[in-house]
């Protein structure tokens, strides 16, 4: 296969240069001036390789080939923000291997039958404003209204906000993303591939518990209401019902706060997050339900006031059987060891996957590191994974 | 007896008053206009009741009756600054006790054979500064440094910050303070009062607790180090040891943060205080010891990283046999069924201790609150416990 893999390196490391921290990783928010530079980056590349581009609306870059067949696209790439600090795959691997691959296809095989197109999607991450999945969303015409902050850097960027609507697509038949997995699963197994199955649903929910302001002094402690040991017994459960319920349930409490948050003082109230996730929906909302079962009953035991609120709920996305079977055949026609795994991470492919077919490929994150500067993938493993890709874009697309 | 429990109840009310907060509770900030119109209001009570007063460098007002012999004072007090939003009594009741049973040894009694002073301190809570025992501390000679801030707030008030020195005293011989109990023991056993054997030592700790940050759905249960779900079995721990010990061992965690402190990762680092008290110093430690082991287990187990820091460390100091005999005495003497206990809260009388006899009286706290606008004892334990406080001045001084 024609895939150049220091070329994919050498691509890779121009893009980490573009948005460099002092401290170590990139930034690159969205509409800001690395983001842009990178935009431009990808976009000559893309002339380069012989595609036509375009921006949308939201200011998505998008790289064309003709089929010579009519129809919908067969697309391909992830997204060119990042989180603050972040490192040198996420999303930028899924622009750098998708429009490579279709350079080396492009070269060996000509045109396609089928339209290809590589996305640089301008926004997944929240990187700037609170708004993940902005340019996926727009795509899929989900974007309903905007805010004058980002109004404000849209215009700042040549962007219309008055237009986002025509950035929406129709006419998208696939959609395939090569991303790092930001876990430690392939890493610990030893296999450089995978194909996704699912992405997860996920539910935030926020636990409010209520005890009663105690002197630390002179409170024994069979006549305390101490919030923050019954939110400890809390965080204990949602840990061993995630643990009992096995892989790939996770549910992981992120955010605490006490009151009144002084030493000698009994918590009269804490506040924690619980992120849950699961493959599928309704062993989600059972491990949900387990949990706060569980909560109310310590609660109850301590007498202590409970109210759990639902701040966000996401529903598993599994990826398209046609796709999923393409991209498992294309590793083993390629001697690749592919496992399946479900990813923990939410990805632009769930957001299209109201329009189109999506599947994704994911190359292993070394000790299972991301959105940090140490965020890396074995050489070897970015070629198989780009490798892969293109393999399986040829065999949709001609 | 000659208690005017109308009269204590009106002094009390006149005190609550002044520094009154819009949404209830008063705050008397040590040094400010509140807590200077509260030191004006007591030093009339006292002039009114033919003691002679006078200010010390630190604020503290000191007033005199000169007993017939020669020889060391007893002195009876309490501090007159206040915690945000705090209570009726805590401190108040102590000097208004004082002065109203000075008042009635010396109209029923005339002159005493010793010297009787009351003290109104200037500050005990750290109401304004971390400064708890401001006043106490300089009567014992123990102020080395003054801070900038505190040097400014002084001379606003008159002060002379290179006068502290001036404060100290060693011609007490006894310090003994009417005060609220703070927390619920007296008011669950329905005794009026208690005589205070012992104030508890306290150990202030910092617990630092590192692990890993991770995504909280790229990573699965059994691959994380998850430094806050290793924080909430601690805190279990902690919770559990000091129950399993019994009273009066008690243990709090009153303060918490998490980092990242983000909804979707894995919290890297976990630091939360412990506060532990005993009245018994190798109970003490015995209670730390526990909780540091087991901490330094959970850490292990779960591969995390763990620093205990030492914050604060105050030995318990019991109070003198002479005056607890007094106190239990005269209590006895007038029909009071009066308890024994621990102080589980810090009080001046800990800090007189080093110079003088000192002994302590608590009247209930009606459900245990305090520092709060619900701070309350009912009338009849108020007029008791002062009472009780004039038969003991009258045993020691006349």
């Amino acid at each position: 296969m024609p895939i150049d893999g220091p070329l994919l390196e050498q691509r890779l490391d121009e893009l980490y240069a573009i948005g460099a921290e002092p401290d170590g990783g990139a930034y690159r928010p969205l509409y800001g001036p690395a983001w842009a530079t990178a935009v431009e980056r990808v976009e000559r590349w893309l002339k380069d390789a012989g595609l036509k581009t375009r921006r949308d609306a939201v200011g998505n870059l998008w790289g064309r080939v003709e089929g010579t067949d009519k129809g919908k696209s067969i697309v391909t790439g992830s997204h060119i923000d990042t989180v603050r600090r972040g490192g040198r795959l996420d999303g930028a691997l899924g622009i750098v291997a998708g429009l490579t691959a279709v350079e080396a296809l492009l070269e060996e095989k000509g045109k396609p039958r089928r339209t290809l197109e590589v996305v640089a999607i301008c926004e997944e991450e929240g990187s700037r404003f609170a708004t993940n999945f902005w340019g996926s969303r727009a795509i899929v015409g989900a974007i309903d209204a905007v805010d004058g902050d980002m109004a404000v850097a849209m215009r700042e960027r040549g962007l219309d906000p008055s237009r986002i609507s025509t950035a929406a697509r129709d006419d998208i038949d696939t959609f395939v993303e090569l991303h790092i997995e930001q876990g430690a699963v392939l890493d610990a197994s030893g296999k450089p591939l995978a194909v996704v199955s699912a992405i997860v649903g996920t539910a935030h929910l926020e636990v409010d518990v209520t005890g009663r302001p105690d002197h630390a002094g002179t409170t024994p402690m069979g006549l305390r209401q101490d919030a923050l040991a019954g939110a400890a017994a809390m965080i204990q459960a949602v840990e061993s019902i995630a643990r009992s319920l096995g892989a790939p349930a996770v549910a992981t409490v992120g955010k605490i706060r006490a009151e009144p948050d002084q030493i000698n003082v009994v918590p009269a109230r804490v506040v924690f997050t619980i992120d849950l996730r699961h493959s599928d929906l309704n062993a989600r909302r059972a491990l949900e339900e387990r949990i706060r079962s569980l909560c109310h009953t310590i609660a109850s035991e301590r007498s202590l006031a409970l109210e759990v609120r639902v701040l966000q709920e996401k529903p598993p996305v599994p990826m398209h059987p046609d796709v999923r079977s393409v991209l498992a055949s294309a590793a083993k026609e390629l001697g690749a060891q592919a496992s399946e795994m479900v990813s923990g991470a939410g990805h632009d492919a769930q957001v299209l996957a109201a329009r189109c077919k999506v599947g994704m490929l994911f190359v292993p994150s070394i000790g299972g590191r991301s959105h940090c500067p140490e965020e890396a993938t074995k050489a070897e493993d970015v070629a198989l994974g780009t490798k892969v890709l293109m393999r399986s874009l040829q065999k949709i697309a001609y």
